[in-house]
């Protein structure tokens, strides 16, 4: 119709409904083929997929390692499940909605995925799966169609999407109209690939933890953890024994001080091997930079600093703990203290992003370094980007003024090594209450800002994304809830903090970067309500990214009329 | 050096530090008597005690039901203990700093206490715990004096404060001179005594669950909370089959109909026994909301529906499960089945609160019965309170609109039985970032405002207050905060919050009543904040109102400069 001018080119843009591009953008399931539904489920992720069935996480990733295509099957999922639910084909869940883990990891990695399919009923100890009078055992194919919600018996020949070039034309002309550049969520060079050919302008977030997860550096990540505890309870011990020989009597001092000569020989022991495992896992950060950097010639690149808990990352299992244990060459029961001593009754709130970043600044600086080292290294191979070092949970000035110095000393001892000179920028998540409230003092210390709105809804609300599944149904169903905030953002709270937030920002630091990371960066009307406030960006998974480039089109119509 | 006209009152008054006001109003020592100091903690609540070392809260409790006194001694306190600490004249424990769970709930019961005293090593199994050279088990005396942060061997004889007729006069001119009124937070009849005998002008925070845990009705608890879980899962059971009834071909029918009828059977029998443990627990509540009231003739007594997670009153042991199994008649896998379907990964952001009142409204409808009942009670015999039913843990005007309604149906169904008229009050507590941000909304359906600021700062900060140990102090030490946000009220952040509250809802209901019930409203700086800010009144623990009511009137007179 544009060609033939009946309308022009934003009449052509306004009139598509960026959620239908979704399915547009994923494998579907042969039209022509036969489909035995055994089971319907929420549409929880869009696409489709055949694989075996698979009731547990690791057999997922051996059974990939193997090039065998596998469909996951559980109640729940949960963090521990991640590397299944990289490698699976699919994801099936009996329980939970359209927020639940399985449902918001799957999107986030372009993975179909139904979940909450309550006619099933799973035996893991069987491994076994029994839905109306059939019984689906392990290794059974199976094919999930992700926008529909069903679930096939046997293996349906899926078809590439193919996107046709009027789809590519309408993508320019967004990207003429819109003034909110597109930036995407990817923590791997596939992912970075894929969003870049679905137009992606730069990585808005990069999780380090995901790369943490990887079985060649898991084992040093767990000596990283286990060892940091050791350091920090020897050095206190050492300090309150140093005092108490200043106030000893003559006659104790010598037992004192042979008892302190013991101890600085543990804590040196302890010292060298959490030395020891960060320096493993310095080169292999940087060669994940670097992949990923390379990726993203010429487009910035932001990289978040760890932030989850670090319990997460030690297997709670007793077998597992004693293999680790035997690894470590530790005692089962020095791996359960550290276990014990790093359980949180609500660890949304508790020792994790910067919080951590200030405990134990031996792992910041590590990631620092192999951010700054990478970029020398593909520099050398004419590779331009700008990292953006992102401090998360920053929830007072403080905590983004002592991070902000530590990172530059690293950077700068690096730079200085190498000769090499780059330009670089230190920023955070906003996505603490408290961050957007005082966002003015911040900025100071700031470059630029990122609205974590998962986390920062999570707050506002008082809502753990974890345990909605006990309320929120209701919520939704008795229309106490109009919306699912996880979803779409909360322009009435949690939009009163991003505003704040850009306001105060911008009175310090006139020229604050500033976008948004949570999944809201990859939602029609969040993405409105980011124009209409002056940022700069909207980050969201690799899938989203045309959704993205649309909305933000439509929303820079909308603001001209 | 009033009497003699060297001074005015307000000199006199702005001359004393409230904080010293807090050491004058708790039993002390004997200061001729002997200490044998065998370890130093934190003073983490003053006062002195003596009493047998118990390790165990059910312990505690067994042993105060005969009469004996105890000291608590735990590793930590969890909320499990509240009983044991309850009854406990002074609590030990051997970790955690002035803001953990044992700090915290001490002070607001006015019970002695020493934290984190690191130099004891407890040994649950063996009961007793070990302190240089000295093992004191089980049933030994210790003394704790809780304003030194001391742990002595022995019983030390104490002497109860005498308040002099100084101290009176003094109180007195505060109250001509304060603005603010000042109430207490209290649970029980003795708590609201005492608090009346310093001063308090009726109860900001009356905690219900406090009474839940009682001996007497625990069990009742548990049977409602056990139940209500079946109601809801028979119910959609019955909605599921009679949806697949509907599509069903003929030939299933008859087997469906069966099923249905067996499961409406099982869900009236539940129905019964839930209604049954509310029936029982009505005339308990109504009791205890009588006995507070005529406490409080006269005044105006804020009671806080149920508030935390069902899950903290069900045991977790698998012992106790046993026994509670066999109490209710359920198997122990039923009942482990409802322990497990309540855990909850962050319980602090889970199903708690008016989230409670929406998705079990029998038991918010029970309390306002009994509530509603009491009054009328007391009425009869000359008694006038003016209850205030507080909603806890609203974030979404919707929230406050369906409880409100529900409040009311009930409030009119109970006066109308017995014929009698009273007035009363329906409000909610602001704790949630998000209620603050949309005060103006939930004013609509509100009378009056509490700022629950404990939960306020824990979500505007993103800390939980049970596991800050692992980063505050550090926090502290480098500076990173200033003040630990828990005890002083920080302006900077939550009291954005509180300043947008107070404004959004007094825009829509310009009468609108607003205090303060977290633990900020007996800290002086933050006393002088609610002043500044307009609200009508705070409410502090019993032993605080005297330090309220000094700091009250130290901002009046500040406000007047």
């Amino acid at each position: 119709m544009v060609k033939e001018k009946l309308i022009d080119k934003e009449t052509a843009i306004n009139r598509i409904d960026p959620n239908q591009l979704d399915q547009l953008l994923h494998p579907t399931f042969d039209p022509k083929a036969k489909r035995n539904v055994i089971a319907s489920g929420l549409p929880a992720s869009p696409g489709a997929a055949s694989g075996k069935v698979t009731f547990h996480a690791d057999e997922a990733e051996a059974l990939a390692a193997k090039h065998e295509k596998v469909i996951l099957v559980r109640i729940e999922t949960s963090p521990e499940d991640i590397g299944g639910m990289h490698v699976a084909q699919g994801i099936l869940t009996t329980k939970g909605g359209m927020t639940s883990h399985a449902a918001v990891v799957a999107r986030g990695m372009g993975t179909c995925c139904v979940a909450g399919c309550g006619s099933i009923q799973i035996d893991y100890e069987k491994e076994e799966f029994i839905v109306g009078n059939k019984t689906i055992k392990k290794g059974d194919y199976i094919s999930l169609d992700g926008s529909q919600g069903e679930v096939i018996l046997g293996q349906v020949p899926t078809v590439e999407p193919t996107l046709s070039g009027d789809f590519s034309k309408l993508m320019k002309w967004t990207d003429e109209i819109r003034r909110l550049k597109v930036r995407t969520n990817a923590d791997t060079p596939e992912d970075a690939k894929r969003a870049r050919s679905f137009g992606a302008e730069g990585i808005g977030l990069c999780r380090t933890e995901h790369m943490f997860f990887g079985e060649d550096r898991i084992d040093y990540v767990r000596q990283m953890i286990l060892t940091a505890g050791n350091v920090t309870t020897l050095q206190v011990s050492v300090t309150e024994m140093e005092a108490e020989l200043g106030k000893a009597p003559k006659r104790k001092q010598s037992s004192l001080n042979k008892k302190i000569k013991h101890i600085r020989t543990k804590l040196k022991a302890s010292q060298k091997l959490y030395n020891g495992a960060l320096n493993k896992l310095l080169p292999m950060q940087r060669g994940d930079f670097a992949k990923i950097f390379k990726v993203m010639n010429g487009f910035p690149v932001t990289i978040r600093l760890l932030d989850p808990p670090l319990h997460e990352f030690l297997p709670k299992e007793k077998h597992l703990q004693v293999v680790l244990a035997k690894k470590m060459g530790m005692t089962l029961k020095e791996v359960k203290d550290r276990v014990h001593s790093l359980h949180e009754t609500n660890p949304m709130l508790g020792l994790r992003g910067c919080r951590l970043g200030i405990i134990y600044p031996e792992i910041y600086q590590m990631q620092v370094k192999a951010i700054i080292e990478a970029v020398c290294a593909v520099k050398k191979k004419g590779i331009k980007v700008i990292p953006e070092i992102m401090i998360p949970l920053v929830g007072t000035d403080e905590e983004m003024k002592v991070l902000k110095d530590d990172v530059k000393i690293v950077a700068k001892e690096v730079l200085a090594k190498k000769g090499v000179k780059i330009s670089y920028k230190i920023g955070t998540m906003i996505e603490i209450p408290r961050a957007a409230l005082t966002a003015d003092r911040i900025a100071k210390h700031a470059e630029f800002f990122s609205f974590g709105t998962n986390d920062l809804t999570q707050m506002t609300f008082g809502y753990s994304r974890d345990d909605v599944g006990s309320f929120v149904p209701q919520y939704a169903e008795r229309g106490i809830l109009e919306k699912d905030p996880f979803q779409v953002l909360d322009q009435d709270g949690v939009g009163q903090l991003v505003t704040t937030g850009i306001k105060k920002g911008r009175q310090v630091r006139p020229d604050l970067k500033i976008g948004i990371c949570g999944e809201h960066g990859g939602e029609p009307s969040s993405i409105q309500f980011c124009h209409r406030n002056g940022m700069d960006y909207v980050s969201c998974s690799p899938f989203r990214v045309p959704i993205a480039r649309l909305s933000a089109a439509q929303a820079a119509i909308k603001g001209k009329i």
